[in-house]
């Protein structure tokens, strides 16, 4: 079920007169029930979960997965900074990053393990550290996009090095006297099972030429259905195959290979939900449409803005159940013709309608799907609008896991 | 000329041992001759030129427009607060906000004015100061999209309150005793003439409803040219046939009245320049491209990502004059495929490729214009990159004008 059952309208505007409109509301139950089931993931030989920080990097989020056993897959130095000061050990953080200079070098003093992504990397990391471990991040040579479309694999992506270069690797891993212990790749392979097995046996192709790997990371990608026709990814389903490539490859050469994945969406965005309130509708007549208009936007959902991404959405009205239904057109608060909640799939610009009962000012209005790439990833401050807070409902109740931002807040390095 | 003349290497090179990489540059000369243009923006019987802050919000442009005899557009209440905060008095202060409550009614204290954008504002604004004057901002019924296509005015866009509903606007002012002096629309409509003459004169048709109307604002959407090919709306050849239709409707109606215009990018766009790294290159072999991999990217610029947005870029490198030239796709720091800034126009998933001389790691690289909609409008924070800062090039030097946030900052709402 998408909405859980104890969301009703007073139990959400209970919440509301307590921390205002918007928030954003992380069910626990259903992070916990995630994590559980990554770390079902199948394998063969070992298995290390990887949450992808940057889906959601609050906190609270961190330290619930880090009790869960889930290691953590930075994406910055930034990050591996915050995880940490998270309470969370080094030996659980691992980082792969797209920026990284000879300072964020340093970053390796505090114990975290790394994935070069690319030569220059390997360069930076060997004459920092001669005769350490590492891990490389492959550009597999195929990705799940079409042509010339952005992608995390394949040759329209920069991310990793080209697999074709699996010799200047090693003759620049052999100059610095780095042993390489772990491959990773990256392509977002979806929900197709055959697509992660062939993936799985690209990389242990790369596996053969690099003897001192003992462990493989495949990354992400574990899509998530968020409305209804939206597929979610069945994690005994496309890990069960891969499972048997790694004991195929272990038969031929005795390599028991330890097994990496990073999910984020997949932990964390159906557990998430943004609740707000429908502060005005306008229409623009006959032929026109009727516009529910919410007190947030792309300043907390910019998803819908950027890919056209879909979300399901509910109103919770104070008046009796509404039997009437009505199409309607949900906008954001923002002076921007693009602060458009309810567009065509992936198409940002196209207008489309939702049906709601008959909808009120005042009423709750809550969009759900908006765990991952929400709060992490949006127009924040936009027209001024402070960052809105993070709350965690809990067994026990609720509490506040980010307080909302201040105009000051805003405004603080433009003052001094 | 899209980038100084002063920009060199070298000159570059001190401001990023200065300040850090990346940064965003503004040139004061630039938004004081923007400034001066709009402010000769043809008209009949008087011209108030108001700023669209959210285009960029930073103080010091505020000041500096200010100084210049601007006026200002607040989009929400927050940005009338970060405008008064900059030493701006209300009185140079127009609020048209898509969110409008009846807490926020309250901002109205400070004296600002206010364009109502909904039926519903308007009965909180005579609730709340029955008998007072207020603008209303009028939906004219065209924009200047295609059909379903998110718009500004048209049946597709929520802004402002559709024309058919004139009736309804002087039933509620009238039984509030509210005096409408000012009539309000803005459909961004771009660099035509005769499309601004016709919205000029749909404009003036409302008005011939509304005795009290003194101001007609006909809001912002002046277009400018980033890249060659994309042309730069000419304020004087949009303006001149504008006047003439206020002065034809002095000589039939004896009213006189007053023009706003409502500039923002126009006034900001080319006047700021994103001053990053090349920190890394890689390529995906000989059938594949070659990557220029940044220091910034979608965290500080989220156009390209958004829009397919087209900007100027430039390489400037500490070696020798570079004679030979190559093609590179320019991708942010982010771990995220959409973080590409050389989409195709139009298509911010779609790969297209510039022509610069080689680059190599540690070259600067600037993006023009950058001065609307991205320090405003950006993935802030996404990745757990901090907010860069902003610096003012001045006659006399460099100043900070925004610092460079902190992890700390960044954070600091969830340690309490």
């Amino acid at each position: 079920m998408t909405f859980p059952e104890q969301f009703s309208f007073s139990f959400l505007d209970k919440l509301r007169a307590t921390y205002g409109s918007p928030f954003y509301l992380y069910d626990q139950s259903r992070l916990e029930e995630a994590a559980q089931a990554t770390l079902a993931f199948p394998n063969a030989f070992g298995l290390t979960v990887r949450y992808a920080v940057k889906a959601n990097p609050n906190r609270a989020i961190l330290q619930l997965f880090h009790k869960a056993g889930i290691h953590f897959d930075a994406s910055s130095v930034f990050e591996v900074e915050r995880i940490l000061q998270a309470g969370i050990p080094a030996s659980s953080i691992s980082l792969s990053s797209q920026e990284f200079t000879a300072e964020d070098v340093r970053i390796l003093e505090t114990g975290i393990t790394i994935n070069a992504c690319s030569l220059n990397q390997i360069q930076l990391l060997g004459e920092f550290r001669p005769g350490s471990e590492i891990g490389v991040r492959f550009n597999p040579g195929k990705g799940s996009g079409g042509n010339n479309k952005t992608n995390t694999g394949g040759p329209e992506s920069s991310f990793g090095i080209w697999h074709e270069y699996a010799d200047a690797v090693k003759a620049l891993a052999g100059r610095y006297g780095l042993k390489i212990v772990k491959l990773h790749s990256h392509i977002g392979s979806g929900s197709d099972p055959e697509l992660w097995k062939e993936i799985s046996n690209s990389n242990l192709d790369l596996v053969h030429q690099f003897a001192d790997v003992h462990t493989v990371d495949l990354g992400g990608g574990f899509k998530v259905g968020r409305v209804e026709g939206e597929i979610t990814t069945d994690l005994q389903a496309i890990g069960a195959p891969m499972a048997d490539t790694f004991r195929t490859f272990a038969e031929q050469t005795s390599r028991k290979l330890h097994l990496e994945i990073e999910p984020g969406t997949w932990l964390v965005a159906n557990a998430g939900f943004l609740v707000s309130t429908v502060q005005d509708l306008v229409d623009t007549g006959a032929r026109g449409y009727t516009f529910i208009k919410l007190d947030t936007g792309m300043t907390d959902i910019l998803r819908p803005s950027l890919y056209g991404a879909q979300h399901a959405m509910m109103v919770y009205s104070s008046a009796p159940t509404r039997l009437s239904k009505k199409d309607y057109v949900v906008v954001g608060h923002c002076c921007e013709s693009g602060d458009l909640l309810t567009p065509a799939p992936g198409q940002p610009d196209v207008l489309s309608v939702r049906s709601f009962p008959d909808a009120s000012i005042g009423d709750i209005f809550v969009i759900a799907g908006a765990g991952a790439y929400c709060s992490a990833l949006c127009g924040m401050n936009y027209n001024s609008f402070p960052a809105v807070p993070e709350i965690m409902l809990e067994a026990a109740g609720t509490r506040v896991i980010r307080k909302r931002q201040t105009l000051d807040q805003v405004l603080e390095n433009e003052y001094f």
